[in-house]
């Protein structure tokens, strides 16, 4: 069991690897081990590539008959633009399967362990079931919601505010922070900011300093199509695909811009969801991050606290109806310079 | 050197057994050791008791001749309430000692340690000298300054309220962050809080759950004196010694309550220091907080973020007038159950 969990850890450090490259799929890693020593790896590199399983079956080569594969997600037993790789387990002669988590996609969760078990494999699930879950968050809230795994991220300054009186908002947090929000970026599929953001802050929106072979999908909400007038002056425009929320029935034909009418952030995250936009992260306002935690349409938050003081400005959820009630869980505290990150969950 | 460094921690340990006890006077610890071995400890347990190197001495009893002494502060060598240590060090036969910090009382200041060489003995001094500045921070800087060591504490919501808008700010931290604020209670000399706290919260400003031989003194900050027509409800005035400053000309005379007419936070810091008060504890509300922020009138902030949203409410620092500039720096995080305790220092 001990050693179970030693070589389920490595299949989570394999598949984090590609954090960021493989979405709307899962993260896997999978490694083979025989008499205590390990034959083989692979990991999920890219959306479309060659699975996991099958890279550590091919590095194990020869060797492979009698023994164990661990893989952190159940293998998958249908046709995708892979073939099943229950199929290439069993012709493998592999003897035992350790896996994290089932898969819950309807055309898996569950068929694949109960085709292995049918070809005489033994089976063991659920080994570090709960990180297992973690590594794939996005993965697994897309596949039982069809709406992105959403994250809000803010930086303010220790009394609460993330941009001053003008609206300043660039530089409340450190390089260090900033930096970390790049790394953050290159994990997601996308990443949504209100309108005055981006006719104050004029930013991007783009993952530079990491290695994204793809970059997230800009998503706007605008709902009176204000960014439209000032499209030549803003950097969002420059590159890259966008998609506009709106409220207002204006239409506009650009190329790379979608403009579509929602009546709520519920209908955008679906109609994210239906393009297959498994996770979200929200770079604020404050009229954004408030409408998302108000309808508590989000999964987890990023707030990194800096050590300085405004005395007055804008609140990161400014005019929510707030309670005493805590709606979130302190998931994790780390120190970054001089700033706090602090990570959280919505309560279950 | 090693060695030295495990001693003169042990002496920190001893030292910080009497936190909130020793007040005017420094923290201290002493370890007596001969041969690689401890013969004798002590440690300074009460204003006007006994000191911790003439308890260790006497611990060690006859095998102290030719040991080693090890102390956190510059042993006395005057007559206080205590005959001058020096004097008892070199009459036991003490052939070194090691010292973490010079003592700055003008009356010490170095001459301890010239009388022990004077007399043949070897010294030591500036072993872990910073860890003993932080250990006897409160004293270190009253004895410069003349002014009490002043610590910030508020406990706010994730989007930085202090309290919401009914003023309400009871309850915003966990029980064990409020428990571990009774702790910070039973190591200063006074605490502090605005008229509109007393009002609002109705408090006691007591130290309860920590053995605490005499309670802090209460000091209120009222413009106006509106506390004292309340006196009879507020439980403020139940028990226990009161300073109230105040910008009022009127006056009273109440038992254990002394009204002084101050001009500036500065000034009320001075009358503090001229009554031997070497820490105060700021408790809020919002404009005291940020009276001796902006002023720049503290040494160390506590901040209890909890997991709360409220969306609207009063910050910590309302209105004070902030900048991008860093004033503090982070020294320390720590997670309290569901709460975050960010520790600040003020920049040097």
């Amino acid at each position: 069991m001990k050693e179970d969990k030693k070589y389920i850890k490595l299949c989570f450090k394999l598949a984090a690897i590609s954090r960021g490259y493989v979405s709307p799929n899962p993260l896997v890693g999978a490694v083979i081990v025989k008499k205590n020593r390990i034959i083989g790896i692979g990991y999920f590199r890219r959306y479309g590539d060659k699975h996991a399983e099958i890279r550590a079956i091919e590095d194990a080569g020869d060797d492979v008959k009698d023994s164990t594969l661990y893989v952190n997600l159940e293998p998958h037993s249908y046709y995708s633009n892979n073939p099943p790789c229950t199929d290439a387990i069993i012709k493998s002669g592999i003897k035992r399967v350790v896996i994290s988590n089932i898969d819950p996609n309807p055309k898996v969760n569950g068929n694949g362990i109960k085709i292995l078990r049918e070809n005489n494999i033994e089976v063991e699930v659920g080994v570090l079931e709960k990180e297992g879950e973690k590594l794939n968050e996005f993965y697994f809230h897309y596949i039982r919601t069809g709406k992105p795994f959403v994250i809000l991220k803010f930086a303010q300054t220790l009394d609460g505010f993330i941009a001053d009186l003008n609206y300043n908002s660039k530089w409340i947090s450190s390089e260090s922070s900033r930096k970390f929000v790049q790394k953050l970026r290159s994990y997601v599929d996308a990443i949504a900011v209100g309108s005055k953001t981006i006719l104050k802050d004029n930013p991007y929106l783009t993952v530079r300093n990491f290695y994204k072979p793809k970059q997230p999908l800009k998503v706007i909400f605008d709902e009176e199509l204000e960014t439209i007038k000032y499209m030549d002056k803003l950097n969002v425009f420059k590159e890259g695909k966008i998609i506009i929320f709106t409220k207002s029935n204006e239409n506009y034909h650009f190329q790379n811009v979608e403009i579509i009418k929602i009546n709520s952030i519920e209908e955008a995250l679906i109609e994210l969801g239906k393009r297959k936009i498994i996770s979200l992260l929200v770079e604020g306002g404050s009229k954004l991050l408030s409408g998302f935690f108000e309808n508590q349409l989000f999964n987890k938050i990023y707030a990194f606290i800096s050590p300085k003081v405004f005395g007055k400005g804008l609140n990161p959820f400014e005019n929510t109806k707030g309670s005493f009630e805590e709606k979130i869980d302190l998931y994790k505290i780390k120190r970054i310079e001089n700033d706090i990150l602090a990570i959280y969950y919505k309560k279950c």
